[in-house]
């Protein structure tokens, strides 16, 4: 039988393994961090109706330019913002991925803020982009010195910010975003995948974008929207970010399906985004109750926490899923991450938890 | 305004427009090589059914290893290929960028035989790859011996053909793609895209695949199964390429409503490609009434005609433009392509073309 091996692939990919968090079926899946509330009956109504008018043009390609779904989009975002200052893909890793194709590739540097979205360098590598570990402050912060400093030293061509943060739900001061803005010529993304749990006083990066027409802010439907099995990610930028993406961008991306979908569900965004309140319900109870346990509960602004204190992780999460329940073992020594689910869902996490006994004292 | 050169964007990308077949409203569009018939109205129905089901479970990421499709796809190509053979994306240009992205990239080469499709060449530099162009033999063939001569003096890592060929409408011959392959080390690749509007004794590169681990046939569902909206490229290969091309893929790159739409085409495929046949018709009559119009019909194994003795391409497009007709000027001297329409559109193209009157006679 051919082993990869056997095949000419490019030297820098051999012996490496894809990625892979665990599709496991399980009664309880709170490990990629989805969101575990369907989507409500009345908007996949409204969704199946828009898809069914796709489908009968479905022998056309789709629209190029996603006109109106960069319109939803922009309609969704506020902020003064319109369709010339979005753009979209297929998840937000696809729009990452672009903008590495456009800004990044051989020879140019990214610098990541571990521990951070895992994609983030993966998705460096496959642009052939060398990415460089910058370090955070205590409690994962980043101050606006901190990453000054490390740009400084650096030199990248991009920089990376993810607020709040994954896997540690941490966020990014404005004040650092701007400050690292002024101290790079190169392009700086926030990825913002899970700013709609950030808490409602939270500034967003895209009350930056005017006037920093390198600034790029990056989201997706997949959390919030509970949409990642639609895969729509998206970014709000100048609108020349926008121009620079059509050059690396293959035609026609985004489905049909897609496009109609996500329009569908963007006239729903007060219902889509009721589940919020909800998640983030269920997030601050996990803190909480984590710490009664005994563990050490990251604050988060994200529908995820990371807790520290765990023993022996790997053993953790093999009890979980011995009872069907899955969190991430995401390598950070002495920590898991769980995602917020419903509430019978981490009802059921918490208690299982509770039932392998309170974590041994840190030795 | 900030625009694209104010941005530090890749020097390799400076001053380049992005890729854009026009997309114009009109009354009959037969530039794209769409299938311009819309899906069957049972199979509509079908495919409706089964994306409402998939939006019930949208909020969770999709089957990252989309068996089912797999199942699906290879189920429909049959000679002996199983699920493990086959590999999708959104489009075959995605299928061709990843199959670029593992065996191709920085420091390595493509050999192509323009006038190909012309994506191929920029999906090339578009993942760093550099690309060789070879002569082709006369009337587009090309023969074994002007392959294996090509291969011998540029020593390509990644071979492409396009069979039947866009937009010259030509077929390799599987003779010259097994001297291909025996004469390189590296990938061979079938751009199959057109392959159901072949002649019915016409054989596929599928029937290559035993043995030869490096052959990799690309196919899409865009033409065909008049699923251009839809976003569906696949291919056939040694298990084994499906394995290098999991470590460049962007993890979930295929939507839960991708799958669920192509997994129920699919079941229909014998209504879907009932098409075919009325398409294939209408591209003989093409060749033949193209050719008494005074033209050179170029003969087409596809859903395209490529005529020539055009004495001004772009006059032609615009003439039959401004009554609502577009076809496409590829760009190769004194030609102009044409897709195959429905019964009602290829009458209206050809009444439209001679009302422009004969062609000029070569000067």
């Amino acid at each position: 039988m051919t082993s990869l091996s056997d095949l000419p692939i490019r030297d820098d990919l051999r012996g490496l393994t894809p990625y892979g968090a665990p599709q496991e079926h399980v009664r309880i899946a709170l490990n990629v961090n989805e969101n575990t509330h369907p989507v409500p009956e009345a908007v996949a109504r409204d969704i199946v109706i828009a898809l069914a008018e796709a489908v009968l043009t479905v022998n056309r390609y789709p629209d190029r330019e996603f006109t109106e779904l960069r319109e939803s989009l922009a309609g969704y975002l506020g902020h003064g913002l319109t369709a010339e200052n979005v753009w979209a893909a297929n998840g937000s890793n696809e729009v990452l991925q672009q903008i590495l194709q456009a800004f990044g590739g051989p020879g140019r540097t990214l610098l990541l803020f571990p521990p951070t979205y895992s994609m983030h360098s993966i998705i460096a590598a496959g642009t052939g982009t060398q990415w460089i570990a910058a370090e955070r402050d205590d409690g994962f912060e980043i101050l606006p010195e901190t990453a000054v400093r490390a740009i400084r030293e650096h030199r990248p061509d991009i920089v990376f910010f993810c607020s709040p943060n994954n896997p540690t739900g941490t966020s990014v001061s404005l004040e650092t975003i701007a400050a690292a803005y002024d101290a790079t010529d190169g392009i700086v993304v926030v990825d913002e995948a899970y700013a709609e749990f950030a808490p409602a006083d939270s500034a967003t990066a895209l009350t930056l974008l005017d006037g920093r027409e390198r600034l790029i802010v990056s989201r997706t439907m997949s959390k919030a929207f509970a949409f990642a099995g639609a895969r729509v990610g998206y970014l709000a930028a100048d609108p020349a970010v926008a121009d620079a993406l059509r050059l690396v961008r293959l035609p026609y991306h985004l489905s049909a399906l897609t496009q109609a979908a996500a329009i569908a569900a963007l006239a729903h965004s007060g219902e889509m985004l009721a589940m919020v309140d909800d998640i983030k319900g269920q997030r601050d109870r996990l803190v909480v109750e984590l710490t009664t346990l005994g563990y050490h509960a990251w604050p988060s602004a994200a529908n995820f926490v990371l807790f520290g204190g765990v023993d022996d992780p790997h053993a953790v999460f093999e009890s979980l899923l011995a009872q069907s329940i899955i969190i991430r073992d995401i390598g950070i020594a002495g920590h898991l991450r769980v995602t917020a689910g419903t509430e019978a869902e981490t009802t059921a996490f918490l208690d299982a938890l509770a039932g392998l006994g309170r974590p041994q004292p840190a030795r």
